[in-house]
């Protein structure tokens, strides 16, 4: 198995002048710990839990800001789309678009994701059983994309939580698609807040470890220079001084676990 | 509090002969029960478990169909959108537009069908606790449009199951908004079948007369002439002749349930 | 079908004045709704949160009690198990043993109680689908007892909430067993106030409500003069003076589910 | 922290003769691999499923049995008691007194096993948050016994199913006592074969290696020569010639989570 990757990186597209600094940050870390990276930043925050939260840029500005972090890094990125229409721009400046977990059963936006050529990450459902997301990978790999990536981020327990079934990776890996663990938002507290979401960014390393150790292809982190002041998901992101360390024990453990194979 | 009204009609707008017929039986079903109903039928099934899976006639063959159902019976229609842009179109056909569990926190949808004028009904999630669809109901108001109706159709309770919480209609009553109680969805096994969705449609009596006994403002009910050969969700529909024994049971649970306030 | 009978009392035996007191009171409201009455008390609350909790009058002390309210009040008693040493001596005093949830599948307790030949209500176990009761159910007749009841009291749902699935009360009643529906432990949040369990009065008679219109054999709902300073199960426990009230409306519902068959 | 103990043994009591064979083998491994071992097995399966199912061969035949496995093989035993009258005669035997999960907030059991001085292992219910077993350990080390542990097995989600939420085991921890993993118990399926439960014993060491990435002071695995011809648990237990491989396994996996504290 190829060693761990890693999909980091802000929740939202702030501004220019951060993507840059962030995506910056986040590739001398990989360079140093030789970890393949994709830039993750969301361009639109689609489903906030209440609308007097903030969206984010819009795709126009997204763009060309994310054209620029991968000329100046030379990163892969990735971002999520939620409408099919938005998946053709999207595709001309990441490398990678992302399916958000509400929407995994969405057929269009799987085909519009699939027939780009980019390859999809896709997350699976709270409300999804890990067998089910073999339907969702026959989606776009049926529309003639066989580069699809699925990733795990929690199934519904009870309310405004989100528990992590470890037993999900081996059984999303049946699909035959890379598996990646998302330990940003396993550890949400969906509505958890009133009008936004929470989440206890405590978890964060406990999660990783857990599903780096059973075997997985990458982790999702999400990231901020100050997680309490991000305009979304604060409570769930590691804090950009942090993350060094914990990717060096993941690392550790990703070897391990696949030195046993 | 108003008598019960009805949210009725097969899961799938299959064909103009189908639709006209379907509607015409349920006009006169609803005529001697004198009982409000809105005629249901879906253009598309946009998250179908699998690729395989019928999608439905789409939207532009469908707008005349509802247009002369609504015409020729007089009824009111409802049909569940998925993207934005459908929005504008389906309002000048139907009288209600009707967003789906996956989608209920997808903010521009809800905007762009309040922005419609016309009435809006969401469905609550399979991953949202009840008090947290207050968000929803104030996205679609906040747009302008106070004509927003809520709908219970079971929560996450482990893998391929849901389970429908009664406490959660007085819950959702609390944001205002009439509550319907969707007794077909509530009792779907979410790809229990393997390829597709199953349901246990002998509990669907069952969740209604409780959901009715606590006390709503409708009851959503899909059914068909032969569910077994329906296109989609044929385990979870009523048959058509069982359903007015079916309504004048529930009538008299809501005539009790609403003589006690 | 029986109409519906009510297991009724405070939760926990209090002392000789309070139960003759709470009982003298609910035979009077059950003689004038002529609905008909176990008294229901418990000696020992066997499994509280934390060991600071109140416990209760035990056995010895209580069976004298139970006598007595049977003899003065005319009603039969009904109170819960925790060993099989306890069954011979507490079916001297009371006429149904009730074996609490946790405990419903300890074989010996189900079958010593069994064998006292008294009636036997099995409350379901949080941690148990309503089909598995078939075997809890065969356990008591099997040892040749079969006078068995058996009670819903809501399933885990995520941590610190039950729900109830109203589902369940048809399966359970696939038994042959009379369903009784415990609409006090329902509304329980257990362990959800740090050192006790917390829950929310106002959802009783909303879920019990809901319960008559799918059809039981009876509610149980515990009941307190001053709910609020009982020493156990305060949170759930319905004030004496709203009692009849809530049951006129319950025998309302019970009247139609039961015409309705 | 201290390296990774195990708990082993099969499920069942089954002879005297497969007690012996089965600890001398398992201290075989144990001192091959250098990891401390208590050997596991129980005397009376107390809540079957159901009544026909095998129960044991009971506390008095049982004892003896320990007795010789402590003697002849230097090991210390832990067995399950169901009563409080179990635990002094237990204690003669064997050296860790185990409260099964089901019966964890039963107080006197609990005291009980907590006055005969041995070490307590209690299993966290099914039903019962992370957090909510600080009371369950008060009640322990309140009885004058400090020497407790705590075992994880898996919490209820939905119907005959459980998930191991690795979030409780950090949670476990601040209760001070050491954290034990059941890897054989987290992937049971209560009742889940009809009048058996079932399980998915491909899912040990899956849950095992997350478990022990995590940290843990100790797993609790249970094994059997030929599992599928075992009394019970059969379905999640390991066979014994695949114990050594993943001990071995594990071990790395914990040395490697142990460094990095």
């Amino acid at each position: 198995a190829l060693p761990l990757a890693l999909m980091a990186g802000p929740c939202a597209l702030e501004s220019r002048a951060h993507a840059l600094e962030t995506a910056t940050a986040l590739k001398e870390i990989a360079d140093r710990l030789e970890i393949g990276l994709v830039y993750k930043s969301s361009f639109d925050k689609a489903n906030r839990t209440s609308l007097s939260s903030a969206r984010g840029l819009g795709l126009e500005e997204a763009l060309p800001i994310f054209a620029e972090v991968r000329e100046t890094t030379g990163l892969p990125v990735v971002t999520d789309v939620h409408e099919p229409d938005q998946c053709a721009a999207a595709a001309e400046a990441v490398d990678v678009l992302q399916i958000p977990a509400f929407l995994c059963r969405q057929t269009d936006l799987l085909i519009a994701a699939a027939k780009t050529g980019k390859a999809v990450n896709v997350k699976k459902g709270q409300f999804l059983a890990p067998w089910d997301m073999r339907h969702v990978v026959a989606k776009v790999v049926g529309a003639g994309n066989p580069n699809v990536l699925v990733t795990e981020r929690g199934v519904s327990f009870g309310y405004n939580t989100l528990v992590s079934d470890m037993r999900a990776l081996p059984i999303l890996a049946e699909t035959g698609a890379p598996v990646i663990f998302d330990a940003t938002h396993s550890v949400q507290q969906p509505g958890g807040q009133g009008g936004t979401s929470g989440g206890e960014r405590r978890f964060v390393p406990v999660l990783a470890r857990a599903a780096v150790a059973v075997g997985v292809a990458g982790v999702f982190i999400e990231t901020h220079q100050d997680p309490d002041a991000a305009p979304s998901d604060g409570p769930n992101m590691v804090p950009l001084r942090e993350l060094e360390g914990l990717l060096e024990e993941l690392l550790s453990f990703d070897r391990l676990a696949k030195a046993r194979r």
